[in-house]
């Protein structure tokens, strides 16, 4: 080993606070001017891959650079190309406008840096993580006292319950392998619940067929579950989608939860996506749906507006996550009269390390008030369906679904083919993106391409809305013509 | 569906970008009085579970709170109750100080909120991440060509990487189910392997017993896969440890590499704490064993200094992370020729939102350059051997292992016994966590209580150092004594 002595002096990592102040000030800045850019630049900027490599290609840096070039670097290389995810007019997939607030309480996560392993090692945040817990369960309507925990979105939480529902069912069916194990979702779920049982080598997933409305119907799930049981199968999970990512449909809770209370097999309603909807008077009926699963996906960092990665799965029993996750060989009971201080998060989950995500919704709660978060949710449902009334109202366009804050539509001129349809509308979806005026990520509904819009932003208006009818029926009638000239 | 018309005015969630620089400016100087604080605070100050529930428990805030009251209440209930993780005498379990300058980044990654699910919706986050696997891979001696992806943490990587184990064994073997899978582990490997074992359903664990400095040998490893491979079980995944979390113990990676090469079963190095210790002349032996392995987890919030959560998997050949992980019924080919615009790390991993967590880590790099982690590095390994000569110069110290930055010894007066031992060091860590000026996680080794010190922090120097060794002895002639009394 080298000669090196014991360090003494003060390390060159060892920041001091006026440095920290003024690069943090110049960090701030950055953010702001990117806040301050967002309603009018461009969605995002064209840059090929290999362009964007060749920016940032170089060898690992072994010395580094002056604050002044790191910011030029960060606004020239990292800014320009990055999507205005808060841009009003970005309408793509699930991606929020993140709160401001969010993004400032998560500069504070880091600078303190809490492991929320357990509270005896990160007191306050794991306390602050149980506390927003129990908000959103009380919020959505799930009432099951705050059990769960954060996580880094929907995938991990409907793992998470996947992975506790196969050691429920193995409990209650000593010696069945997992080849025999059956998870349940319709056409319509998420892909991360197949994925996660292809992962979890559950051996069966049944992808049940939906009724017009994109909705699983309880008789379908009735039937497969015994067709099933029959055939000797163990059923262990029926995943319901509270909002899909596809057309925003949401299943009809609290009959499927009847249906599964029929034989005791776990219901888990994926409400990534839609469930802060229940905060809503118009979508209050999702708590009834709620209140009866046994456990619920809902991320805040979808249509609660926080940064990334805010996830969270509720459950209603607690002891099947410890069944599934608490370590038995140092297993420690946990009972309502034990001390909070023994609660640790990795009896009820995968990870060891966790970032204290809960700072950013506590900050973001504390300091708006649940109420204006309920109002922009409420906001983004009403702008859907003035969507959906400008395209009832336009001859040339066709709504195909639409709830939530979701609407699925596309242009349909008079005389074209469903081929031409499908092209057309794949060539206004093209047009849209090259302009950066506007970004949807289209989708296919019964075998037609849709254009979709989805609206989990603060900052889109009535006039985004029109600007984007107006774009899609111009670019509609240019892409029209062009489809004809080239049959001719 | 009430009336509630759509929104033309701008949202109360649309901060004025004044209020942002204000509130930010806010949140900074929260921020940097908490690192000013560090070197003096008390590294954790006491609280009951109950005491600090009190503190937070209110009902979801309909309406929220002015600025000043927040502010207050995070300085007097978040930060004040939050362990100082970057205290020079913070030595417990294996948690880092924090690189201020990757919390201003973090700020800035939430700021912009990308989604990094794939290329083309978080273009310069993507390359960005792709890039910092290049360096990482390239630093540590990895040489697989940089791919992989962030994750959440040790846990995360370790699973992904059996995840994709069991896919290649089971396409190896087809029809083998996994009940007739085997993990291979020592009994220092990191309890999240064995966890991920049973939450994949992997069928059999071996804890494999270690020599006397706690290090995997290849005969006992090959002994093992030839037993299990004669009974018809299916090896799947090996996992040597480059630094465990007890002790800091590194098996013998080349070694193992070339048992597990002989029979072609996947090699998997855990180095999540220890990996970057390559970078030091000292350990750069380790770059042997993880040029020859199959897959590498680390983490930059260990040993690299980076906030929460950063987790890497490195892997060689990136198409079995493709073969488990990648949707078969949307598959995309990617080649070396493919376009950069199709990667999605969806294809390479279980997460689908992902939080833009290499963005920390490349302003780390660029602004300080990685020979500054390099020295922060060697740093805590020579403090580590200061450490290890000061307890062998006292009499009253046993030294009972140590490696890379952990060392764990024993207060041993002559004349006590095994039990009496076990109880005078338990002792002296209960009142080390008492005075709040020094925290340490205990530790067994070969049933022997043990006190532990990991130094993965850039703030401890040689008088921390010092001040541990006499408070162990003060603590320990007080312990010693109180110990005799009560026998008496």
């Amino acid at each position: 080993m080298n000669h090196h002595d014991a360090p003494a002096a003060r390390s060159e990592l060892d920041m001091p606070v006026e440095r920290f102040r003024q690069l943090g000030g110049d960090m701030l800045e950055l953010a702001a001017q990117w806040l301050a850019a967002e309603p009018d630049a461009p969605v995002l900027r064209h840059c090929s891959g290999v362009e964007l490599a060749a920016l940032f290609e170089q060898p690992p840096p072994e010395q580094g650079i002056d604050a002044a070039r790191l910011l030029e670097e960060l606004r020239d290389k990292v800014l320009r190309h990055s999507r205005h995810n808060g841009h009003p007019r970005q309408f793509a997939h699930v991606c929020a406008s993140p709160d401001p607030v969010g993004a400032l309480a998560d500069l504070l996560a880091s600078a303190i840096n809490q492991n929320v392993t357990a509270w005896r090692s990160a007191p306050a945040a794991a306390t602050v993580e149980r506390q927003v817990l129990h908000w959103l369960d009380a919020l959505v309507g799930f009432d099951g006292g705050g059990h769960g925990l954060l996580l880094g979105g929907g995938s991990a939480a409907n793992l998470h319950a996947l992975g506790a529902a196969v050691e429920h069912a193995q409990r209650r069916h000593p010696g069945t392998a997992r080849e025999r194990l059956v998870l349940y979702t319709s056409r319509e779920t998420h892909l991360s619940l197949a994925k996660a049982a292809r992962f979890l080598g559950v051996g069966h997933v049944r992808s049940l067929a939906v009724d017009a409305a994109r909705r699983l119907q309880p008789d379908t799930l009735r039937a497969a579950l015994a067709a099933d049981r029959a055939a000797g199968l163990v059923p262990t999970l029926v995943a319901a989608s509270a909002g899909t990512a596809n057309a925003g449909s949401i299943d009809p809770l609290a009959e499927l939860a009847a249906v599964c209370g029929e034989i005791g097999v776990w219901f888990h309603v994926d409400g990534a996506y839609g469930a802060p909807a229940a905060l809503t008077p118009a979508y209050a009926f999702l708590r009834e749906g709620f209140a009866r699963a046994d456990s619920l996906s809902l991320d805040p960092h979808k249509w609660l507006y926080a940064p990334f990665d805010t996830g969270v799965l509720l459950v209603r029993d607690p002891q099947r996550l410890r069944d599934a996750y608490a370590d038995t060989s140092e297993y420690i009971t946990v009972t309502e009269t034990a001390p909070l201080e023994s609660h640790a998060f990795w009896d009820y989950g995968m990870e060891l390390s966790r970032r204290f995500r809960a700072l950013k919704l506590w900050v973001m709660f504390k300091l708006r008030g649940v109420d204006a978060y309920r109002r922009a949710i409420a906001d983004n449902i009403a702008l859907r369906a003035y969507l959906d009334r400008r395209v009832r109202a336009e001859a040339e366009l066709e709504l195909l679904a639409s709830d939530l804050s979701i609407s699925c539509f596309r242009y349909r001129p008079a005389g074209a083919d469903a081929a031409a349809l499908d092209r057309i509308n794949a060539a206004i979806q093209a047009q849209l993106l090259a302009t950066g005026e506007i970004v949807l990520s289209p989708t296919t509904l019964d075998g037609r391409y849709s254009l979709r819009v989805c609206i989990v932003n603060f900052r889109s208006r009535r006039a985004d809305i029109d600007w984007l009818v107006e774009r899609v029926l111009a670019f509609g009638r240019q892409a029209h013509a062009a489809d004809r000239d080239a049959a001719r």
